[in-house]
């Protein structure tokens, strides 16, 4: 038993796993735009003569921009995925897919897996440590990721896992989310990735007066929401915006003597400073973000790795976003009824993807989009989204530098904001303030096919992606 | 959402859960002999009217005895247990029952529980913490028990899930094995069982000069074994002579330098003892003995709490026992062809069950059964066990106080020890100078009715269990 589940090569583990012609596969993202996985896995792939799969990816990076060749060839035949890169997204925009691409949400993703939506045949788990028996953790290595909180229903579920890492530790790895009563194989190689490409140092405080700007008039709406009290849980995203809300958060939580309860995401450095700070009791990670978040969930206990299913997904009895009091989130578009989009940018070509955008916001007892009225001279606010990612329903309030609007569904909001003095503006006239000064946005004319289907969480479409032209 | 799934009255939650007469319900044994919720609940069911439901719980303790009037009423129609304390096993074996009672091991139970071959309708799941949304665990409150690892497989594979907790803690309650996602309602009572009956003080070394005889065997038998060095793996039980084995271990393990792996179990001071003192990596737990164990999971990282399916699943890809090397197991009987009973006393009434006796034997790469020849002026060797609970084959070696026999499939193993010099006997010389002492057993007559099935790990039947008469 020694070896354990150790399969000397790649093509091996493929071989004995029964793969064939039409099934699916599945990967994560924990390694970002450092992943290696992906690519060796497809190459072998296509070296053994497959056809026709599903490949199922949490998210799609840049740097799986070998995507495209196997799609061309007819190794990748569909693919559904939470996020897709810029550099992916353009090709499949430009009509390069048969098959459109099916979006998910983040929660929504290991939901359709559990109930059969999205039954993974053969499931790739990219593991930064893991044992000779397959658990797997992303917290130790020298391609440490932290949290695998997006593998977690792949390799519960799938039919056949395999675990490829470049770190074989001795049995037990103890603290494992991955765990060897689901894994059939394990394969040892040279690197899984790209350290650089992995995580990111720990970032600094923007200097972009908007983005301060924004930051602070965020921090001024949670204040004055009624929520910023003993038992508060917060997430926030990676953006500049973001990050200096959490600081300034951080500030008046101290300052205000204010005992949070727990930190969600998506964590930062910015957030585990927080949780050291005593801001509050625990974070909940799905996944990190930078350095310091993994250092904290190798290290603390009250920093907690979580599985997709128990983050977000809406078929579980609850899901820690249905906990949540405040998200901070970020928007390519919002328009007048509050939809957000986050797939495509203002071509229409897809560049991005809901993650746990409209999982947060469905959750949240406070959603605040925070987006600058214009940005690469277009303004953000308009009148119909391009693509809807996340229903304006599910949205509360729009934060830009030249105030806050508030979702007309929430009136009580709406008061308190404007009694705590927070400048409040009418979502038409931020879109008008914006278009003052670019212009009426042109948007470009759209090919008539559909590229992508955007699933929102409970599976049902919420929107269709049409090709560019 | 700050109440959560808080119900008001156990009664509440009965009501929607949608049980209805004929379903299955289930129950944890962590409380063991001081639980005070099956009791609970059952009352509950029967003020409720509720009849002909099955009881399934990974075990059945002498304090759980009202189950006999809840049988005898017509409440509970059929029990599914791993093991059963003399007082309702002697209500059973006379009969009590028109069902016959269903026996499964701890990694049986889980497996079967997993693939729908007793799939649970309610699991009622003791929790000595607990998050108003259902984040579970036993590490922490007046109540403590430590790991929770046989209700995993309840609360995650039941159709409804309801957590009855003492110490409802602030949400979210970080380190739960028992998730949020597969927790419909939480149930806040004063108590949910008496502390002196959960956990044991720390046991004291043994002074009976049987039990130090035949804990020096087992020691020398696993150091004859070839397994005793740098990644050996190890379980051992409660019973004197296994805590006595494990203290000699210790101290062969530190005189020579040997590092461990992990220590696997059904855990006692003993082996945190092994932990600290640095014999083993690890503790991987699904079950703590007593208070040394409960505090060291729940403050040392090293000492991991692990589901039943990760324990000992024979349909998960893999467990912790099958990388088991030595494991010290007892009897209550053993046959001359290695078959050990566990299940019922020499009368043949029940008594017991397999636990993960079998599970351990079937994993582990030596298997030691320590029986003394005799117990209560009764030889322990028999021609025939009176109840199968653990086949002969996966048993390597008998250890007594009038030295070692092994399993004639294990020739390797018996020419290791000969050579090492630990007294070998054969299996038939130890029954014949036990019964020498004691004179031949004379066997009660048993009646025909089937009260109770044995089943083995892999879901086939290896015994039945007859009336007494």
């Amino acid at each position: 038993m020694k070896d354990g589940k150790v399969i000397a090569t790649l093509k091996d583990a493929i071989l004995r796993s029964g793969l064939k012609n039409g099934m699916r596969i599945s990967f994560h993202h924990h390694l970002r735009n450092g992943d290696g996985v992906m690519n060796m896995v497809l190459a072998e792939l296509a070296a053994m003569g497959y056809r026709d799969l599903t490949l199922n990816s949490s998210s799609v990076f840049d740097v799986q921009s070998p995507i495209i060749d196997h799609v061309k060839s007819g190794l990748v035949g569909r693919i559904e995925t939470n996020y897709m890169g810029a550099k992916v997204g353009r090709f499949i925009s430009e009509g390069g897919m048969k098959e459109p691409v099916v979006f998910r949400s983040h929660g929504g993703r290991p939901s359709a897996i559990e109930n059969g939506v999205t039954p993974i045949d053969v499931a790739f788990v990219a593991a930064p440590a893991a044992d000779p028996m397959g658990n797997a953790t992303g917290k130790r290595g020298k391609s440490a990721c932290g949290s695998l909180g997006y593998a977690e229903a792949d390799a519960r579920c799938a039919r056949h896992t395999i675990v490829v890492t470049d770190n074989l530790v001795p049995y037990p790895l103890e603290d494992a989310l991955i765990q060897e009563q689901w894994v059939d194989g394990v394969v040892s190689v040279d690197s899984i990735g790209d350290p650089q490409g992995i995580v990111s140092g720990t970032t600094r405080l923007t200097r972009d007066p908007v983005a301060l700007a924004m930051a602070r008039t965020t921090v001024d709406v949670i204040r004055a929401s009624g929520l910023l009290k003993d038992g508060f849980s917060f997430q926030t995203g990676a953006g500049g915006a973001s990050l200096a809300a959490a600081t300034f958060l951080k500030d008046v939580m101290l300052a205000e003597k204010i005992q949070g309860s727990f930190a969600l995401g998506g964590v930062t450095g910015a957030i585990v400073d927080m949780l050291n700070a005593g801001c509050f009791r625990s974070i909940m990670d799905v996944q990190c973000f930078d350095l310091g978040a993994v250092a904290s969930i190798r290290d603390n206990p009250r920093h907690v790795e979580i599985s997709a299913t128990r983050y977000a997904s809406p078929t579980s009895k609850s899901c820690c976003v249905d906990s949540l009091d405040a998200a901070i989130l970020g928007a390519t578009e919002i328009d007048t009824d509050f939809n957000v989009n986050v797939h495509t940018d203002s071509n229409g070509s897809i560049m991005g993807g809901s993650g746990g955008h409209s999982d947060v916001a469905a959750g949240a007892k406070l959603c605040i989009v925070v987006a600058p009225l214009i940005r690469a001279r277009l303004p953000i606010v308009t009148d119909r989204v391009t693509t809807i990612s996340t229903p304006g329903r599910t949205v509360d309030v729009l934060v830009t530098q030249k105030g806050a609007a508030v979702n007309p569904g929430r009136a009580d909001l709406r008061d308190r904001l404007a009694e705590a003095g927070v400048k409040i503006a009418d979502i038409h006239d931020l879109k008008a303030a914006a278009e003052k000064l670019t212009g009426a946005p042109c948007r470009p004319a759209r090919g008539t096919r559909e590229v992508a289907k955007v699933m929102y969480r409970d599976e049902t479409q919420i929107d269709s992606i049409k090709s560019v032209k």
